[in-house]
């Protein structure tokens, strides 16, 4: 094992605490670029709340609202300029992870003269890593991306049909303002896409690490067991604020840092999830359920101790189910049934894709991130046919 | 679930990590206050490579050695005049728990005018709470105690016969440089008490904390379990790197704060404990082997459903095995086995202690920490009589 981790960012983790709002915002700046999504926060009364803390902290603020899902980089330059024309010294974050990303980016390139696509990798290094950026404050409305907790951003580039990311520490926020109270109101669906994104993310690391990282691993299980308890409840009652928090508390824990610490995996199911939802405009956690089954099927061939470990761990699969294939296959059968039974998609045709782009699928996700011999970096690394076999796998 | 979370210290972990002193040092000042222990770095040649590495980086610095065990506030005192007289503004811990612990304290010293004993929490708030230090450093030596990672320190005096604590974010150290080849030539008995400590810590949360925590639950015992893995294997064999590797991880993740966050616990075995080392200058780690599991077996009366999970998910005790009490008392006591099998006392006469002073052991701990009922804190707090009644089943 050798690895560094940061991660200097206050986590105020509560039911209620939106009303600290204004307290908080008031230790980082004085006007604040406040970042919303599609409007939901305005329905449910909790921009208002939002608004309300502001004030009563003598904090102005400039809105820039309407950031769409898979938010793309128009938004983050509509962001950007409306910061620097209003002078604003801090950036809020109030949606979910579309939101808190575009935030993120937006704090960064208010300090970037050149094209802030420029910070986001595609293929090599990008041109800019950022290293200053406004405070970021991020109070989600959603479990699922993690986004509020770390230093990584998603943003998609509509005309050349990209999306890819950008990590760097200035991207960590100074506050995260987790309210599970709002995530009340999420529709069933985005709760289940929520759940299997928070799973994902850990099951990249697990799966694609590095060996020799035990404690790691029991980290992992750990936020997997728990999401699958308490993700069906608060599917199932979205008014259970019990099963509301712990799945928002396993979903900032999901990305974070502290699970995957050292394990220096790569994501290749996000990789692959991100040219369908560039190209599709699908839920991320919704293609995730579709394409990490799939990829697991197929990884699961060249090291089915691995997978045969999460069956037992997870799904208490015993030894004496079968030999390793076997107990592999069937921890991954049981997890896609959960995925289902949450009420995820499992099949690229749910998602209104076919079958005939998957060459095309193969080559963007390999144009955005591929190793020196021009595969997709995991465990296995995937050639292009490769990629094309777990996607029609998923067909 | 209601908490804050905060841990701004950057993690370097990888064997061969001291050689980055120097460099890591010059992001945080120009001339280092070097704190040592008793003299083993400088026997096993860790000193002299930790010297090289400042010299080649141009750091001077100055020496603050001979930090005992159970460090004295006058060692703390003598360390901050010496970072004063010569103006140091960077101080480094190379050593053990008790080194780091000392050095952390001196670093906040040389901000306050006062007596630094007023920083260390005795039997009310703290006359001063530290609010700035001198940037710290720490080079942990030994896997035992966390403080690389965290914002806490034990400081004993030795005029009052008090050890106790002091928490605050001036505290966290800047940078961990965490090598676990320091570690590869510490003694079998050492390696076995820093391990009961790294657990300890864990248990303490795990069975002193809020209900409602079940994340926190999973990353309590797959800490313990790895411990319980690697632990044995690092006292086998001291020069198995792997072994000291992940025992040194384990000792960071049980004290950082990820596995206690938000059980907002008292750490009673730990109050008990620092009585045991103030009267009789005791390892920490060996008065813990002899407090826990004695304590254990108390605690587990009022709440044997709590002993009977963590017999089942650590030890794999069977639902089948008896009842809740049973299976509870069966964890409890194959972990005292676990500890006497690492060569860890279980009894306080092992220590060299008898019955005759019980009493002041537990009015001491009394006076240390109380609630509005005079009870040492936990679950369940405990009077004088009962702390009496946990030490005396020790004996």
């Amino acid at each position: 094992m050798k690895f560094e981790f940061y991660n200097p960012t206050r986590l105020i983790f509560a039911a209620g605490a939106l009303a600290r709002l204004g307290e908080v915002t008031r230790e980082q700046g004085k006007r604040a670029l406040l970042v919303t999504g599609g409007g939901s926060v305005k329905k449910n009364g909790v921009f208002d709340r939002a608004v309300a803390s502001l004030n009563a902290a003598g904090i102005s603020f400039v809105e820039c609202a309407g950031v769409e899902p898979n938010p793309r980089i128009t938004s983050v330059v509509r962001g950007a300029e409306r910061a620097r024309a209003e002078g604003c010294d801090v950036v809020i974050a109030l949606g979910g992870g579309s939101t808190m990303d575009a935030a993120k980016v937006m704090a960064a390139a208010v300090f970037y003269d050149g094209d802030p696509w420029d910070m986001i990798y595609h293929g090599q290094p990008a041109p800019h890593v950022p290293v200053r950026s406004l405070p970021i404050i991020t109070v989600p409305t959603l479990a699922a991306t993690g986004s509020e907790m770390n230093d990584g951003a998603v943003i998609t580039n509509a005309k050349t049909i990209v999306k890819s990311f950008v990590s760097a520490e200035c991207l960590y926020p100074r506050v995260a303002l987790v309210d599970p109270e709002l995530t009340l109101s999420v529709p069933k669906q985005q709760t289940a896409f929520g759940v299997c994104d928070l799973i994902t993310h850990v099951t990249e690391g697990y799966f694609n690490g590095v060996d020799g990282t035990p404690l790691q691993d029991r980290f992992a299980e750990g936020t997997v067991i728990t999401a699958m308890e308490w993700g069906p409840r608060a599917v199932a009652n979205g008014a259970d604020l019990e099963a509301r928090a712990q799945v928002q508390w396993a979903s900032v824990v999901a990305l974070n840092g502290w699970v995957q610490v050292g394990v220096n995996a790569a994501f290749p199911v996000h990789m692959i999830e991100h040219v369908l939802s560039a190209h599709h405009d699908v839920a991320h956690g919704a293609g995730l359920a579709v394409v990490n089954p799939a990829w697991m099927r197929f990884a699961a061939r060249d090291r089915p101790a691995r997978f045969a470990q999460f069956a037992e761990r997870i799904w208490g699969v015993p030894a004496t189910f079968g030999n390793e294939a076997a107990r592999a296959r069937e921890g991954i059968d049981r997890f896609e049934s959960f995925l289902r039974g949450l009420g995820c998609p499992t099949r690229l045709a749910e998602l209104g894709i076919g079958e005939s782009q998957l060459q095309r699928y193969a080559e963007d996700a390999l144009h955005v991130a591929h190793d020196r011999q021009g595969r997709l970096p995991g465990r296995p690394s995937l050639s292009k046919d490769e990629i094309v076999e777990v996607l029609r796998a998923a067909l």
